[in-house]
């Protein structure tokens, strides 16, 4: 065996062919494609199909896409009423918590549920991502006491998922804004989550199982849980200076969330992007202060503890300024990361292997002298 | 970066006190305890508090967490609903998929869900043990339109189970052949199903996010899901040659459920304990047959492709003498688990270390060039 990694960190666990991170250049690529040309040149449709089908779609392969997507945000109707009996009878749940078992919930009413052939596990893969873009605008709308909206036709799904939670068409900024922070978003080589999916999807279990372990991972702070502790500690700041009340976090020994990377050594290249549609977005919403702010807490990182904002860090006041609530925040990376993650599960599952490491046993010796009962 | 292991063969992922496996000399210890210790002298509930606690418990440490347990045998009101609910609209989801289901909706109701101190999640870990028996045991009394049982009161966790399960309470022999096939399978260091509740905690992910992963990844048939597989095979020899069928199989390349394992080189010392029970069980109730086939197909694989049987192998046939239906063993396996999975998460939580590995890059060079959708 070999010496024991902790987090398995730069242990390489698998060959994979849909993401690329150089962490010393910052680059971040989907199937080679470079995440600037695709986030200021592609849509999150064409994203999802480039992850899932390794190549960009023509006219006709996006078109049937949108189809399916649009057709997967109407929700199983025993699915939509999930939502009102969790409302009912839990409603202090947290999103994530009722994401996970509603997503786990989907499987139980795929058709294509127990095919394990490559072409249902497609279908179910579009299925989960438009479905999973429902669920979250869903669940906003039901614990508001608010009608779900039914999606509408011919519309992308960031504009669809922005209809579905507010009840009116967003206007178009807003609805690139959107469209380019699921594609920043939507895949990120072997991050906790994907790892998760990746480790269950290796027993040959099912895809509803593998996403489902996806979203309880990224659930956590030191994984997509990062933003919604961002905008918490945005609104904390207030209209106090945010320097002062960083450095006494940093003072009692507080993590700042929305900084540093295991993998980026250098400028995040998703950060660039949130960055400049969070000052957008901040501006056209009159938060500028929320952004100003964001960025002198990054100046002040980067210099005192040369650590570089990450993923989560903008995209907290970007999505602050888009009027959306911040518990959806989690939720709305795991609808973005859908298409990542299923993507994963199928590679995984095109060349499986079990991934099963070992541990460093340093518990007591073997054998203990068992002891009765009656006698401890 | 290291070069690529695939499936993380005998890559060391973390340190851990909890279970020590030597695959060569085929030994295997829970908190220094030898299983064949605790499979003769110790009971379940001693077998989960020492992974709890690395020790054994006193007299009154086990009387408390009996009575823990048995509390948690009762499930929150809209859980039990919600058996009824999937019955009805989803009555042909695969016990696994709602008893993932199930258990992720357990956050929803615990009374400490968003407590992640130590003391908290032990509490989660007790009760969880005692619901997922009852989830099992009631999703199959539920599915077969039958009134569900009250657990009775001063019963062990095995014994309360199978009276849940079947509505008469099981011979002193039925409970503890079925008490020793909860402590063989309670734990096995970084399987995959706890490696994937590692995974999850590590992100600082609550205890229902991570148990849920687990069962997702316990589901697959390279994992949990072989028991079934084997009694699905063992019902298909029926009354005809089992070495022919097997013969066949092979010359198919069908893979024999049952056989061999990642860490074992030499007989599964589980495998030890589940032969015998399952020949006691099997003759007890006049199935002599399926343990004779069973030890046919053993020999027959071990001189032919040097494998020996695992623990799947004859758990399938003992649960079967059980007359336990066989969509229930990974279930059954998951009730068992539950104990080591929770261990696990208390132990990742105590020193974490977000697990994120990272993958070989073996995609399209970086970068392509990205081609308007008008000229693809």
């Amino acid at each position: 065996m070999s010496t024991t990694t902790r987090g398995l960190e730069d242990v390489v666990a698998s060959p994979s062919s849909i993401c690329f991170i150089d962490g010393n250049k910052g680059i971040l690529a989907y199937r080679g494609y470079d995440i600037h040309d695709l986030a200021e040149r592609s849509t999150f449709e064409e994203t999802a199909y480039l992850l899932w089908f390794g190549k960009l779609p023509t006219s006709a392969e996006l078109s049937a896409l949108k189809r399916d997507l649009t057709a997967a945000l109407t929700l199983p109707a025993p699915v939509q009423k999930l939502l009102e009996t969790f409302k009912a009878t839990a409603p202090q749940a947290s999103p994530m918590d009722t994401l996970r078992t509603m997503v786990s919930s989907l499987g139980l009413y795929d058709p294509d549920a127990a095919d394990m052939s490559r072409e249902a596990n497609v279908r179910k893969s579009i299925r989960l991502l438009g479905q999973t873009a429902a669920l979250v605008a869903n669940l906003d709308r039901v614990r508001k006491a608010k009608p779900m909206v039914a999606p509408a036709t011919g519309v992308s799904l960031a504009g669809n998922f922005l209809y579905m939670l507010n009840g009116e068409r967003p206007s178009p900024t807003a609805e690139r804004a959107f469209d380019i922070a699921l594609i920043l978003h939507a895949d990120h080589e072997f991050n906790a989550s994907t790892f998760a999916a990746r480790v269950t999807a290796a027993t040959l279990s099912d895809i509803h199982s593998a996403v489902t372990s996806a979203i309880g991972a990224l659930k956590g702070p030191l994984h997509g849980g990062a933003n919604q502790a961002v905008i918490n500690l945005l609104l904390k700041v207030g209209d106090n200076d945010p320097i002062a009340y960083i450095q006494d976090l940093i003072a009692r020994k507080v993590k700042i969330p929305g900084f540093g990377h295991r993998v980026y050594h250098t400028e995040d290249p998703r950060a660039t992007h949130l960055r400049q549609l969070s000052r957008e977005l901040c501006q056209a919403a009159g938060l500028s202060k929320l952004y100003e702010h964001s960025q002198q807490i990054e100046d002040y990182i980067k210099r005192e503890k040369k650590l570089n904002p990450n993923v989560d860090f903008y995209s907290a006041s970007a999505y602050y300024a888009m009027g959306i609530s911040p518990d959806l925040y989690t939720p709305i990376f795991a609808v973005s990361r859908m298409s990542g993650w299923t993507a994963h599960v199928l590679e995984q599952y095109s060349d499986n292997r079990l991934i099963r490491p070992r541990a460093e046993y340093i518990g007591p010796q073997v054998p203990q002298n068992y002891v009765p009962l009656n006698q401890r």
